[in-house]
């Protein structure tokens, strides 16, 4: 399996899902006060909202992490489908907060059922720079010793926070839920996110700029 | 990032968007009389029309702009995902407008929720352009100066025009829809749109078509 | 917009829409007797494959059309968004049409319905073949003449036969049903289909196979 | 049309019915008592889990298949679309499965119906092989002739044991659902995948790695 195809099934699993995730916005049950009704909905719309920003920057890491692989093994690719799981995943629990969060019911099980989602998402992650990275067995050559070190904290680093969101889940949804978004805001500045973005075309279509020494942002 | 893996993912959520729509017709809720129950539900459908041409002429339109961009920076994927959510979460308020419209009830609200997603919509492009243009930051070297005035000022225009078709929809639900499918229409043949449809092939594909002169349409 | 970009979201539109067609299949309403209650559903199956083949030999088609485009030109893309628009759409009178038989209500009715959206398609296909091939206007220098003649009377030939296959609609929706089935299977084998099928690797990856003369199949 | 075509094609559909799958998780009925309400319905997650592990090591396997074809002709085509149908149709069954399980009733009919999607899709597999490998037809020809007979022993046992594996539905429906993820967890380590996680970039993408001689993994 070529690296390239790997990364466009990974893509259309990230669009597919961060577009169905509209389908977990709760339908109004009444048209008669509909300003009220949605206006009592509204923790939907939030859910819907973070959980559109994580899957957005998780697709942009996604390929950062990719860029830097040599090429790919099968270890690699049951990981990413483990990893993959968690993201296609992501729309139940999404609606789940969001209807529980707007019916005041069973708001600290749902959140604790999302946060259970993003930790083992965050295995997934760390499970798959760690099996990469360890003894730069898929890392390409020119990917540096110093940036390997640092990642490979980052990923350890969140795999801790988001098992100790859980903890957050159990006291109240709502502090989780800001929680989580601000952790995706996070990961949309880290080291990691910001090389994927610094990345020009040079380096992935190698065919059409081979000899271009562009450094785009 | 590369330029093409941002379109590629931008038009598998255009893409599943559009085809999602489908599922925001509302279904017949008896069977007895259907040709009358149909009769009934056609806001519902002209509704989904509306959206399915705003989709397809935006993604023209997304077409467009890249075509025109160098590169790709964190800033602009920022901006992109966001202009992405309003168009992934359209169907929602699609749904909504129809159904309330069929019952005849909420249709203002409905109008409004419309109104408003598009009106981001309209905000994200407007940011969109105003990032990549401003300075000439992102875009080509061979990309008009005088075209770039005309695009700003469109862009600025649009924004202007989302923002007052929300108090269209103030006023009345049939006349809003009427207004956006005039709007999608407009976009269909305005300089931008008519610029990305005259793009050939050689610009996408250099590598098959360099030395070639087409200049198609 | 170049022609693959086109035919990319073609493709994408194809296949969400043929796997989307799932969510027509309709649910059990109850699990008592559940193998009693799948049989009385069949219908709903029935429906789901049907449309399943005629999306999927349509895809199939939609190539064998755009390999013989030199280019696109606007025009054609937004006869194209028309054409993606009625296969889109078709999940909907898919589920209205399994219903409506399973409960032995509004069968005719719900078969006209699906009638009309074939009907727009076989008018959408022979509006696009005929303005791309009149004059010649978008096929490429070598598409044979008399092809092109040929093609011309069968999508003829198409718009003539769906809009007839509305009147079987009014007469039985079983029938109606049937018909469909077997004229997906006749496209699957006429002369378009076959050119599309016979298209070798050689065609449409220049790049790679440049030089070589393979006529698979 | 080309054997890129129909890969790409084919893993937009693995791709869209791998994550609409979440849709067929049963969402909760009340929220009064949310734990207890989703502790009831893990049938639903465990189903949810197999029938992703079933699409995404089917996806791995597809391409283990179609890597080894020199190309594709029509016959090929349509057997390939059946192959799709089983697949897209999967999260039906799925649905099902899950909720009779959750639900304590029907159970066993639903396995039978799970079961028996997974015999046609067995079939499907079966006899795109037979198709593509009868006499070499559509072989590579670095294809080793004795993975030739392996490989079509091995499709054969799969369309014993899936086969077989409608039996055990009628017995039990865990144990059937045990069954399958057992029997998707083979599939992930047989010969046919092993060889296609071996699959370097070298072979798919020629005109970037030409000249290179990395044999991966």
């Amino acid at each position: 399996m070529s690296k390239s195809r790997v990364e466009a099934f990974s893509d259309g699993v990230f669009a597919i899902a961060i577009t169905l995730l509209v389908l977990t916005v709760a339908q109004p049950r009444t048209y008669r006060d509909l300003a009220h009704e949605l206006g009592t909905q509204w923790p939907s719309l939030a859910a819907y909202i973070v959980s559109f920003a994580v899957i957005g920057i998780m697709w942009i890491n996604h390929h950062s992490v990719f860029i830097n692989l040599e090429h790919v093994d099968r270890g690699l690719l049951y990981i990413n489908l483990l990893l993959l799981m968690t993201i296609a995943f992501l729309p139940y629990p999404t609606g789940v907060l969001g209807q529980a969060l707007a019916k005041g019911q069973g708001t600290r099980t749902a959140a604790v059922v999302y946060g259970v989602v993003m930790a083992i998402n965050a295995y997934a992650w760390g499970g798959l720079w760690l099996y990469a990275a360890r003894h730069r067995r898929l890392l390409r050559a020119d990917f540096p010793e110093n940036e390997r070190a640092t990642a490979t904290l980052l990923f350890t680093f969140g795999v801790v926070a988001y098992t100790l969101s859980v903890g957050v889940a159990f006291l109240n949804a709502y502090a989780f839920l800001a929680l989580q978004g601000a952790q995706a805001v996070y990961y949309a500045f880290d080291p990691i996110s910001r090389r994927a973005a610094r990345q020009g075309p040079a380096e992935q279509e190698g065919q059409d700029t081979a000899g271009e020494s562009d450094p785009p942002v």
